[in-house]
């Protein structure tokens, strides 16, 4: 951690400043210019709070070194996680492909999807019965119904289940569930974050709406601070100021974030566009640059889909996109997950 | 709602479309050219799920022209709401000015700070016990113990109390807090709105990290639809490219809104900004732009916050900040609220 | 300046590292610590190219602490610049507002509206005759016929003209112009802004559509750099996410840049809101935080306006504006401009 | 088009304003329903000025159904534009690999990054002879010089020239060049746009710090419009709140852009990133993508560059990426071009 000093800084506050620091054990060291006078922090900064050292009179800013995040950081744990989920291997040399619908709507709609997508090469079957809509006036999901539908599809398919969670008071109702999803809109609900991180369980955890890498990061950390080391990262776009799709996809953050932690990545071309024929494009892009899983919406009848059927694919669609998938990733060395 | 349909969608196809449309108890008119065809859908289109539209094959993008939200929605309420806190009225001819730490830290902190904001003219009292922080490893609140310290500096000092809720499982402990804030990572948690919804209480509702106006009033439309009318809007701020404030304040939004919404709108230039010299200018701005309250932080020794502290103002300076707000305020005609 | 080295670092790279520093007459002060090794440049950094040094193979990162702009800054011209236009103050004690159309259409239109906006209070003419428009297909304005309508303009009111140039090549047509402008997609067309520090004349340059202000001050240092130190910078917006207006206008920029530059600062509500009826909030608002000159779109006939009309005003509605700018001017201690 | 009336609009009102409409040379259809009337434009509305309809008193507000691009629109020209660089051909089915440095620094450092990247299986050579600096201090190219060295370059090698042009005045420099590159700042300068559509050579222009791609798309018409067809747009990362690269880089828009227009999209992952270590994971999703050239920054010596040495490669990083680069393009069936 780097703290710049106001010019007007004198000695007796500098050293003030200084011994005030040892409270966070570690070594500060000052260096003195004409026109500016600098402390470098050496040491363990994570628990240094940035916000209570920019407060100071005399300091004009702070800027970290290190990342703030410790159980997340691959500078700590080089080797990749690699998270079971009923058998099957999220984070190593196997993709995943989480397909199925937007939203559970009846049971025949999910176990019809989720026999198709099997059918096409999915390994997991994603489904929402919790729906954070922007509408109080739209649907919001099936709730306990809809992951028991979720249950009896994976009873016919084998395919494990990944459903959202959208807070706290549910969380008895996934006990069953596979991996469990926290979207976008709870990236940084911190209260569910840390409930989720007593669990044993899987967590896929979306990037925010304009939720920043190491904020992203960070989020994980709340999980796996709690105990929970397995966190699945995904990237589904952010808001930016183009309104030509939903979101903008950014691809590079798959590359980066795996450099910067050992938590397996994945991405949801689906959500980030929202238009559905840039699903294939962008689902081999992703694989092209490393992800180890995709989370793709397809229903059976996009045309009345409850929820974003703009962006899902028919099983048809998706059959095609598996297969340019399946090429894509074998060339890349690491194939689809099979049975 | 307009909906544009593509070059390919024949006779039947449009039909079919308009035939379905009929469900949502809207009527249809087709408006056919040589290059395209439109269909405007005339009457309440709030319960037309644009999604599901937009979904259809023939389809090409769908528009909406009447605002989503009809509680919130200024056209069908042309009155101000004016909201009773305790005697204090906010949305209607007396600007509230509502300050006080950013964290509860003590009680003595706390009612220091109280009974410093009260002489200088603040007319309620924020303090937060429950703190949504980026990092695990920050100070989290006091929790309870902060709501309870909060309680004594109102008896101590008259001073309504604002306070945010992160969890709907903490609701009860927000029984006798007079205004409950809902913080800007909250901003789309739907579950927590709906719940406050079905309270009795002010909601203080603050705009998302990256949330748009429209976003913002469906929020309160959540917790309108539920039967609780009480929502006050907070501008805090927007994330943008530009890193030279913490967030960048979309001052705008208050004209906007007031055209827009009958629901009253508050300021916090302490967040919005990060930078406690900013909070004065932005403050004299948003009351000259017809803001209904502001939210400020203030603390008795902001080198030893524990969160925030750059942004706070010492009592001596809110006291200097609170002169010209006063005089301000009495000029644009809705002076500082008064005992 | 701040070097953050990795650590893999070793002792004769790093002293490599610090005599390649020497060459830009700057003092180096290596901090070691058991995790991180930083290296502190002492001395005036402003030459330093910070890229070079990031390119160095152990460099891990480098933070920039002293402003990359000289002649613009604050700190070493602690004195406002105030600028003489025709006897005009623009950056001192009082407020000039210059108003006019989008686009000098015709000489009537032009003359008319000049008249009617020196009647209601305005101080200087602003009037496109170079327009940026985002379609070939769009009118283009007049070119340098506009420039002499708006010469007659200013013989018929007296009030200085504005108004933008687009490109080097046409830089002979201003010569007898009072304030030449840069638009947003020009912020940083570096050759422009080295011609037009060849000059002796004020210039008014305008933030880029999604500038920083620190970019904004480098452009203004580019100009200055060459000689020119009249440079009015403008705040007119910024592209954001939120399409609720047209650009988010930065309105905490005006007391941010003052307290970094000492140049003037104005804000333009027409372009930055798009909305008429926003124009005159943003006006009082951007007053009452401290600006110096306000720039305001009038149009004599805004339904049949060539370009912007959505965000221009009448005669008569600037009228209204322009009273309670005068009151809001007189309140805050920076009255408008009068002969 | 489609206008949506106020509530208050008349039957007088409307039908001056489908009067006034006829100029444009549409068709207008009236849908009146109890709460909303809509105007639907049915023909080429490319011409129609949307914001001096939109300033209209009656109009609510205006949405425009059609893409108002006609020569980059693929509707009206279904195949692909391919074009011939010197006998290369760039939007056909080969991949185009322009590599070399950013800047132009030396004749030696130019051939020999030339001579490296041929041999590692580059298919053309850039570099940067006027470069758009933020910092007036900073290096600013060689210019004319640069030009000449760059044809040096091509003359040892046989690469065709890439090089970007700053400003009209310097167009004659360019005549021997084999694509004129138009830079992000410039994406928007549109005097330069219309000179460059009177030349008959490629122009590769680059999207704008924050341009959506209907802009990027409308800056292409300037170019066109003026009858140069040999227009290659650029992906090279937008600006948006993330820190962690330099831009966002927008894959997406490469399958988004092939589906809007026939012309050539090229991708810059070293700007878009600024980061080397990104630089081939993003290729190849870019080429995965669908992308029909890559623009790659390759320095003999990165650490000794005078301008984005972080993001540059070294040969050999660069020879080891084309590998991946070449296998991949041959995967996705548009194989690196060869001699």
């Amino acid at each position: 951690m780097v703290i710049v000093l106001k010019d007007s800084a004198n000695k007796k506050q500098i050293e003030e400043l200084m011994e005030w620091l040892t409270r966070f054990d570690v070594k500060s060291n000052l260096v003195e210019g004409v026109h500016s006078k600098i402390i470098g922090l050496i040491g363990d900064t994570t628990a240094v709070d940035i916000e209570s050292v920019q407060a100071k009179e005399i300091v004009d800013t702070v800027k970290r070194v290190q990342e703030p995040y410790k159980n997340a950081n691959r500078r700590f744990h080089p080797l990749d996680t690699v998270i079971d989920v009923r058998g099957r291997k999220l984070g190593g040399d196997r993709l995943q492909v989480i397909a199925g619908p937007c939203s559970v709507e009846t049971e025949e709609q999910t176990i019809k999807t989720a026999i198709a997508v099997k059918e096409a090469g999915a390994t997991m079957l994603r489904g929402g019965a919790f729906k954070p809509r922007t509408s109080p006036y739209a649907f919001q999901g099936l709730g306990k119904e809809g992951i028991d539908i979720l249950k009896k599809a994976r009873s016919e398919t084998g395919l494990p289940i990944v459903t959202e969670i959208m807070d706290v008071s549910d969380i008895d109702l996934f006990d069953d569930v596979d991996i469990i999803q926290v979207g976008a809109r709870n990236s940084q609900n911190f209260t569910l974050l840390k409930a989720l991180g007593r669990l044993n369980k899987p967590i896929l955890l979306k990037r925010g709406l304009s939720g920043t890498l190491q904020e992203l990061l960070m989020s994980a950390e709340y999980i796996m601070s709690e105990g929970n080391s397995q966190v699945i990262l995904c990237e589904r776009g952010i808001r930016t100021y183009e309104t030509a799709t939903r979101n903008t996809l950014d691809l590079a953050s798959v590359p980066l974030l795996k450099q910067k932690t050992h938590l397996p990545v994945t991405v949801d071309p689906s959500h980030a566009t929202g238009i559905a024929s840039l699903v294939e494009p962008c689902s081999l892009g992703a694989v092209a640059m490393g992800c180890h899983a995709l989370e793709i919406e397809v229903h059976i009848d996009p045309e009345h889909a409850w929820s974003d059927g703009a962006q899902s694919l028919t099983p048809e669609k998706f059959k095609a996109v598996m297969n340019k998938i399946r090429a894509m990733a074998e060339f890349c060395g690491r194939p689809v997950d099979a049975d």
